[in-house]
């Protein structure tokens, strides 16, 4: 059995001192990685700097910054070698600066009323020379543009691979999480999504929810009780191909 | 002989799962920390979650995230001790998320020209209910209001004490970064400013100038270079008064 799995969170450059970065201690990615390796699995992960890192001598790490880096290591990864499963809990920014300005910059571009406003801030900010951008401006204006969507090249790259997804959102109704989380789970062609809420993750603690494509969900109350569940419904998945 | 470092990266929240973080090892502060540890001296060290640390008895770590936890905790430290020196070597964001809104409202709040733009898309932003901004838009416009200058408080906190600041900067002449730290030396009545180019910096190889109140600049090439040069001209300066 081979496993893909992502863990950690994203780092996206605003300049050559500063990044967006997506908070994620990669616990919930070691844990799951742990437990599939129990079961004999050879593992690679696609993890991050600063996310605690799995042991074991079948977990094979490549180490990513941005969104994307993934995309590329994902995709070279998924062309060379047949995944039983994938397991993306890797946090990944939605979003990728595009152009940093001064406020003034701003209302100058906003006010010719440009038919497309970002790209005339583009145009402003690589009129700039320095590499990191002073701090001699009140406000600084970063424009980030939309990513793409890494988790839905996953079954493009491969229909056959069990594919579980994750979907964080920040205190709102279990119902909206359940139904949020359906979505995605339809969208990306996903066997499982793993819903979880941040009001509910503490050390851990973790409250989950694992969606399957018959719409069952089950119940885990911590790391390891969602690695363990998503462990245990992969094999019976695939054990039932 | 007491010694305050700032050590570390800070990092500014955009919502509960992004952040603004500047990039810092921590691996300078923890050379400094150590070597100025090796005279004998008791150490307080303000530093970051993914920074390294150092090892030692005499060092006590306080760990800060953002620029206004780092204010809040050296003014503490600084009310409550008489320190002979403070090194200042935290990568400090010069700017913190004020608010976060899509393109469309961006677009539509420039068109009414508001004498306070900043302040109008706040107002849009607060209006939002979501905790974790919504990926359903093609850009997303983060406006940053400025930081107080940490650095500019220290000898207002404590007139007497020695103050080594850093100037960072990314691929600059030489000429230019002496001139740059010259400046920041006066304006923040420093009696160092070790200046260094992020160019010049690569694993163990760190360059660096070392200037003083007098002009002159002493040249270091590693992280321990810098850390013992330091430690000495403060020891030195520190005997003469």
């Amino acid at each position: 059995m081979r496993i893909l799995i992502t863990s950690g969170g994203t780092s996206e450059k605003i300049d050559d001192v500063r990044a967006i970065t997506n908070h994620s201690s990669g616990k919930l990615g070691k844990a799951i990685a742990e437990s599939f390796a129990a079961e004999g699995a050879e593992i690679d992960l696609i993890t991050t700097r600063h996310a605690v890192k799995p042991e074991g001598k079948m977990i094979h790490q490549q180490l990513i910054e941005s969104t994307m880096d993934l995309e590329r290591t994902l995709t070279e990864l998924m062309t060379a070698n047949t995944y039983d499963a994938v397991i993306h809990s890797m946090a990944v920014s939605d979003f990728t600066p595009e152009s940093s300005v001064t406020l003034e910059d701003l209302e100058a571009a906003a006010a010719t009323q440009p038919a497309d406003l970002p790209k005339a801030l583009v145009t402003i900010a690589n009129k700039r020379t320095e590499k990191k951008i002073s701090s001699d401006t009140d406000h600084l204006v970063v424009v980030l543009k939309k990513n793409p969507k890494i988790i839905s090249l996953i079954k493009k790259l491969q229909p056959q691979t069990i594919l579980v997804g994750f979907k964080l959102l920040v205190d709102v109704p279990m119902i909206e999480l359940l139904n949020v989380a359906k979505a995605s789970l339809e969208k990306n062609h996903a066997d499982f999504i793993l819903a979880n809420d941040l009001a509910e993750i503490r050390g851990e603690k973790h409250h989950g929810y694992l969606i399957n494509k018959q719409q069952k969900v089950k119940e885990a109350h911590t790391k390891t009780e969602i690695a363990e569940l998503i462990t245990k419904e992969v094999l019976k998945l695939e054990e039932a191909k």
